[in-house]
């Protein structure tokens, strides 16, 4: 959307969590998206007060987030973490702002929209205040089998998943980057910011463990997945891993369909989606690959081929995204856009 | 096995392809696991010819592979590629010697027996001069599934791996590591073994892409499988991915079953059985991690949980061997102790 000050209306918004991999993120999307914005507030914790971040050539001081930091804002994001959401998102539905929340704290309260803006954007509109922007996995995930799910019927998902380390954060970049300099110069790894090593390395453990021996965050795919797609029979089971990639996320994803679906119907149906790209010309080795989707608003999905161990209407596919784009930054622009239109 | 060689017979041994990742560990496990040599030959390509290695204190200079280097040779263990293995492994075994092929050009040959010791040591018995080792992903895979496969009778098998670059041989490992050299010090990475960067990346692209879109790396999982069980109906459908990881492979198993099976009956079995290990208290964070088993003979399974998604008797696994070791150098040395029990 191109936003034209002169014939539309323009809104005063947060961003808490501001100094962040996705709050960075934000801020850039807002500039060029073009996002109506007649002033821009960053909050942050007390560690962050007083930087200064850029938005549309101009220096913003970084203030503190609390409760009367809402007042006369129209729409906030929240990319600070579950606690900082869960405590302060009421304050600024309160003081009538409206919160687009990155963390997980709302996703799974009944009256709390949770929207993917390509999937279920009439969602949005029935906000009480706070939209929930999904799980980047779930995101991912979703781009590249919503399509089919209208035209074929979704049963069940099966999916293992490559989590670049932006999943955990900016410090957590570093944290990777900084391994790899160690390593190379022969120092020891400093691991701060994870349980493990990151560095040629990887674990299957993204969040807390639930009673069922799966992580939260492999749980998210079929809470979230079921929401998102009004599909309360939807069955899925993940395995969440973090990979030492930087900041694209990739899915292996075994679906089971209602309907027969070739793969070259699947090609052809997401294609037509919006918001996400076939990249898959296995002759001329072409499928996505998490270096090379960094930046691109587009999820890529390649590799598409017959499921040939289902006995039911099978596919296996790949897709990648930008982690802090899609998966999280551009997601929840997106759906501020919904709001404004 | 202890060689006590006051009592025992011992061999004649070759490896070709001794100066690879693979002919390295071979060297190490034979005089680690103090197999019974009487002699040791060491063949190469011209290029690494006069190259000289140490086998129990010894240097052995290596040798030009050629038809005549069998000649009284007993057992030659083969890592050279798969078309140094169909061109000279007949030379071999006309020589009277037996090979054991790392390679992929025999296994799936009728009267090529196929073999993990601990799965099906019976079919090596029957070899006509070639016994081959399965693929690496397919060996730590079936290494956990099995054991599980004997008592609850395996149905489908959906896998999505995270392969270390150690399977693309030494070179490639060296690639790696000085990709992570070169982005430290701020220079172009260079990528020359491999299509595209592995450092921060992956990519579901191994081995060569069959017509059904599937990678030949992802069929061998069907292919092996159903050999070394003995299960012409086994179903299964892979996806095989490579990671910046230097030399152990995981593996992410949604496995299917004839009878039902529960979490703690799975991991009862599994810790019973030969060769593999449980590591799966999720309570204190213990996984197998592929930096952590580097070295260790035994594949590790945790993560075991029932598979919320299946109708059926369903569990998810998480694997993890060493590529080097119980994926290819282990498992052949494995095999020749079997020989000549």
């Amino acid at each position: 959307m191109i936003y034209d000050p002169k014939d539309e209306m323009s809104y005063s918004v947060a961003i808490a969590g501001a100094t962040g991999a996705v709050g960075a993120e934000l801020i850039k999307l807002l500039e060029t998206r073009n996002f109506p914005v007649s002033s821009l507030k960053l909050l942050a914790s007390p560690r962050s007060v007083g930087k200064e971040l850029t938005f549309k050539g101009e220096k913003i001081k970084v203030e503190l987030l609390e409760p009367s930091s809402f007042e006369g804002v129209d729409y906030a994001f929240f990319s600070a973490g579950g606690g900082i959401s869960k405590e302060m998102a009421p304050e600024a539905v309160k003081r009538g702002c409206v919160v687009i929340d990155n963390s997980s704290a709302f996703r799974y309260v009944d009256d709390v929209p949770l929207v993917v803006p390509e999937i279920n954007p009439e969602d949005a509109k029935a906000h009480k205040g706070i939209i929930a922007n999904p799980n980047c996995t779930t995101i991912v995930t979703l781009m590249a089998v919503a399509p089919l799910h209208r035209e074929f019927g979704l049963k069940r998902l099966i999916t293992s998943s490559y989590q670049s380390i932006s999943g955990a954060g900016a410090s957590a970049m570093a944290e990777l980057e900084q391994q790899a300099r160690d390593w190379s110069a022969g120092k020891e790894l400093t691991i701060e910011t994870q349980a493990h090593q990151i560095l040629f390395n990887l674990y299957p453990h993204i969040d807390a463990f639930q009673d069922n021996a799966f992580t939260k965050e492999e749980m998210k795919m079929l809470w979230e997945g079921r929401k998102i797609l009004h599909h309360e029979t939807l069955r899925a089971a993940s395995t969440c891993v973090r990979v030492p990639v930087l900041r694209c996320h990739s899915i292996s994803i075994n679906a089971e369909f209602e309907k027969p679906v070739t793969p070259d119907q699947a090609r052809e149906v997401i294609a037509a989606a919006q918001g996400v790209v076939v990249m898959d010309d296995v002759a001329n080795n072409v499928y996505p690959m998490p270096l090379d989707r960094q930046g691109i608003d587009e999820v890529a999905v390649g590799r598409i081929r017959e499921d040939i161990s289902c006995e039911g209407n099978g596919l296996v596919l790949w897709a990648v995204g930008d982690q802090i784009g899609k998966g999280a930054a551009l997601n929840a622009v997106q759906i501020a856009e919904l709001l404004v239109k």
